[in-house]
């Protein structure tokens, strides 16, 4: 293939963009994993992470993994075979996650909701109240679904959980959420929080974080499901002192500090502003298209992702493609049961206006070749009318470090 | 300051956008310049450049130096003091080497330009006709005047000298059309052609380019003006075996090769046809606006930067300043004469629509937040119509090296 | 910490040295791993690691985690609760996969083996000989032992389990020889061969690798060990066509594309002879000091890495710790049962001779100056002499790509 | 050809050993050097060579090119045609200079120093005493010159010019010199000091520096050489502003920056002692060889390279290259009088122990394998006896920034 010219615009929602200091700060020479200086940038990782997290009293764990490897990491240290989880179904990547813990071997009680809504807290409760017994042992929620552009309300379901007085533990996927949207890990009373590197955090895709209530820590003496790996016993043994069980991926540890320092120059809640602002951009410029999103009220809009549905008669995919190959930009495919309705717009990671509005102009244009009925130039009118208002950096931050 | 998210617009006419893969080259270990693999780097570097410049028959330097030094070089290997030079002056860049001309001791007789035109290959021929005794050694001329977004005519004014018989050299300065707009160094019988490595070769700034014709390098002897440095004939004692009589910026070498590979992957052809394209889109785009280009007509539209007139009253540094401080976007500023009236948009380098599409966008709202009374999205609007009709990919290009 | 000057010598048996190039390849922007153009990454990269495994019958899965995921991915796809298995121990590395696989929850039969000395071939044929209701599942081998120097014939134990005509399946970690020393998975018959990216492959750490026979995969539907993340059908479903059940850790892609090249340019049985010329340079070395291997002979020397016991009396640590802070040398240290009695050279990865022989340098002053009674440069000596005697290139690799 | 594995070991006086930190720091994105924030990264550049220098009153310029261009910086801002210089000529490198100061048009008188010694600060008193009328305008000194490995006495020179009560200018080549070796400028009334990036600044290529004190400086307005490039005018009319002329070669500022992190965490005074080190380990080595050195005596020896007298009967350059083909190993070759006669070590810029040893060792078995009648391991274990008695690190340097 000839080469193509200028940067691919990558909107996906996730791997995401990230600033090239981090990935030069992973371009290092390899060192010994057992140094006595290899503490000193473990140490700190751990650190930074429980402030993403929102945490003081929860610990980290980091593995060399995916997110899918965080999700079974929370599931085998807390939970035994048989356990029942109930655990609601709106989007691909909560369907996923219930048939991991199916293949996992527990006993999923499934709250189906429609595609484009998310975690109904009210249902969680209801069912929580009716399960006296407490057979539910966790509650499994996916903070926010990035196959459909919806984020669920954590806090309301933890109020649900507490207005049922369960004692479920409160097990939540914010792949896709944390680091771009506010995410209360203390304050929720969350027990495990899943995420992976390639999202907000701005990393490389190779690491998969959890951080685990003490309550949660609790049960893993009982948890008796199969795992070494992603034990966190192990890790218990040697990341106090800065080690790992095994070989841990380091050059994205490198990236990793890096990545939290871009966090801390920025600030926490300038960063969610930012996200914020431009994912609201993005929904100015579907309002002007004419067109409408997956998530069915703004009660579920997500903040890092949008899909977008396609007026009927056309097919998403062509025009997903098409961006692809004609205008070197990544849109997100629609998932399983959206597949062809939908286009996805990830607005999350190291993103400002105007790479936003390259994006949307090359949606724009990607659509209009495939025959959808808008005009050039109005998304990106109403976006810039949008961002002229409201500028993405919301206060001054903590000054930059030398 | 607060970290800046996001990647930088930078749309100043040099430094261009440069393709990670050639700033990964240049990250190399550094070795001895005088090893026996060296020149396996070096030889190949001299035969792209030609390729570029499109000759056989002239001979290339490379010097550690901006175009500034390549200037130099073309003049003081050339020509010897007191000898009258000519040359047309119509923008910043044209009267910087007037400039320098003069300081080195050379008798230039100007001819002044209006800014906006370039240089009037029927005035050269008529000063060169009058030059009877042949007195003028040399006719200087600026290809691509930066600072207004003009390119002249190097085919036309060669052949205005060929018209008066009159064997003056012709000395070019193409830093900023060279690999970006057509340069045929054999065909139109140039005798000097000036670059840089910052602007259409795609590489960070601190080599200087000279292509030099036989007849020029014959004068090399009689040239008397001091010189060492900048001297041919040191590198010509070196370069044929592969070395340097100095030390050579080693690391450009290596991201020069990978530049020389990116433009040997797209196609120098495709190359000018996406510049045509791109630089179309933005006079589109300022038609729209309803603004006017500092090009006074169509016959001085330069393909690697558009310098647009800001209306009365508005004062166009405070838009390229709030461009820069609240969109992260570069924008070139107005120089010398212009300074205030225009603001730049350069369209060279590694560059593809919906980065453009993102400064013409960032453009806008620079304008509007600075009272130009413009409609969001106009444009962007005007722009996307013209690239969904003229792909940037002329043809497939020759396939892609493993 | 005072800045450190010049680079550290990595002497750990991995991570090893690692080829710039590879860490420039992995410097990469992120991408959509569902994107048209991702297969043409992963197809390659399968393909390759294939003929480092010399199998064209095995498949050869990559998970984003260490070369301990692979071990739990080989047992828990191919095994089931209960199952036995035969494992022979001598080092830290075989106990621990012990370890594991009682941990899954599999029954072990042990063969302990002394320290220095590797898997007995003939003791697997006779306990297999004995195990006629095949009880027997699974032989666990470790053919590279890091934390002694130990390599096992690998061939020779196929041959035991082929004398003792036993179907159970031959389970080998080849984490630390793969790639170094010569390893044969179609001829020798390997069922599931585990290792990872950072040692012989020269690649930063985050990939776990295994090459599975048809005979083994055909086992997996029959596993009955919970798993998820390392599920082989999982990656079956996916992998054909050029992606990932989740997101893989796509820079490391990039990183391994680029260590397959330098592979093949350098030519796998040329890295074999290297790896075995430093190994005997290193062990002239030590013979040069009087001073013994953890090898017990020479049937076990391990060309990857040396164990040297130190004299009685001296703490191995300390001239460790001495190694690292006052000459910048990481070696290994002694695991377990040998700890403070042996300390580790590793020669493994992207080596050559001055590498390796700054290396004794500094491991002879370390021991000097913490009271071994050798002297300076009689180690080094040594290995010069072989290594004038004994060059590196075995023969004229592969042209280079360009 | 095929890979070769490993490092090289590059020992030639410069290009040195950078830093991978400086290398990362280079590879950023391009940037309008005219922005805004630009001076954030030029103003501290001029500061941090000030300080290495050891300037407060002098000014420092910074020209794309290398150390040549700096020579002619240095001549032609401070001279005028036909002006007397005197030079001490005992290498390439002072042969070079006077070469260029007579093509500039200066009258050079030259002190014809044996080959091995320096610049004999008695026969500069000497000359200046005699010299009544003060016809003399400069002495041009090569403070450490690399052809030889040989150091002359600037502050000897700077009392023998007192002595002489003689107002000429006193112009230092310290190429190889600054940031490796203790260099004054202020105390030792330097008027211009000449360094480039690729020596003891531990950087790529492409940087020419020159250190200009104020009694210089006031003679720019009548100094008559042709010069624009290098004009130190242009430059004051932008540098304190942070801005330049022309281009700068942006990248290299970025490397820049890092490189002086890296000074002032290791130490000025800690690298000289550390350059101090490593030199007399490597003439311990020489000793231990029963070679000679190039320097005449200790009076001359250079710390940042130690050129060796090879047997008669044996060709230095073909152990070079030997040295180059068999070992990875990069030696500087001799240069004109002394071609074939010697081999030169560089021990200069970011280097420790364990990288000159393997160089030493390198060296050794070169020299074996042409015939020359040492020991194998004699060098390696003297440098090793003198290491082992004498660190690199001087003491606690400054606390390592963030």
């Amino acid at each position: 293939m000839a080469r193509r010219p200028g940067r691919n615009f990558l909107f996906v929602p996730g791997p995401t963009n990230v600033p090239d200091r981090v990935l030069r700060a992973m371009m290092v020479a390899q060192e010994d994993h057992r140094s006595p200086i290899f503490p000193e940038l473990i140490k700190p990782a751990f650190e930074g992470l429980k402030k993403v997290y929102k945490t003081t009293e929860g610990q980290v764990f980091i593995f060399p993994s995916s997110g899918t490897g965080g999700w079974e990491a929370a599931l085998a240290n807390t939970l035994a075979p048989g356990d029942k989880v109930l655990n609601s179904r709106f989007g691909q990547f909560s369907h996923l996650w219930t048939d991991m813990a199916q293949r996992l071997g527990l006993d999923v009680q499934v709250l189906e909701e429609e595609w484009g809504t998310g975690a109904h807290e009210e249902k969680i409760e209801e069912a929580l109240t009716k399960d006296t017994a407490h057979e539910i042992k966790a509650v499994m929620v996916v903070h926010n679904e990035t196959a459909t552009g919806v984020t669920s309300n954590i806090a309301a379901i933890r109020k649900a959980m507490d207005n049922a007085k369960h004692p479920a533990l409160l097990l939540v996927d914010s792949v896709s959420g944390l680091g771009s949207i506010d995410f209360r890990f203390d304050e929720w009373k969350v027990d495990c929080a899943v995420s992976g590197s390639q999202k907000g955090l701005m990393l490389p895709a190779g690491l998969g974080f959890v951080a685990v209530s003490q309550k949660a820590l609790n049960l893993r003496k009982n948890s008796k499901l199969n795992k070494v790996y992603f034990d966190f016993q192990d890790h218990i043994n040697t990341n106090g002192s800065g080690y790992f069980p095994y070989t841990p991926a380091t050059n994205l540890f490198h990236g990793l500090r890096e990545a939290l320092r871009c966090i801390e120059e920025e600030g926490l809640e300038n960063i969610f502003h930012r996200h914020a602002v431009l994912a609201r951009a993005t929904r100015a410029a579907v309002d002007a298209w004419g067109l409408k999103l997956c998530a069915k009220s703004e009660r579920w809009h997500s903040d890092t992702v949008s899909a977008i549905v396609v007026p009927e008669g056309i097919d998403a995919a062509k025009i997903i493609r098409h961006a692809y190959d004609r205008y070197n930009l990544a849109l997100g495919a629609g998932l399983s049961k959206v597949a062809g309705k939908v286009f996805r717009i990830g607005h999350i990671g190291d993103l400002n206006e105007l790479m936003l509005l390259g994006a949307i102009a090359g949606a724009e244009m990607a659509m209009l070749d495939n025959g959808v009925n808008i005009k050039a130039g109005s998304g990106v009118g109403a976006a810039q009318d949008y961002l002229r208002d409201n500028p993405i950096e919301r206060q001054a931050a903590t000054p930059k470090a030398a």
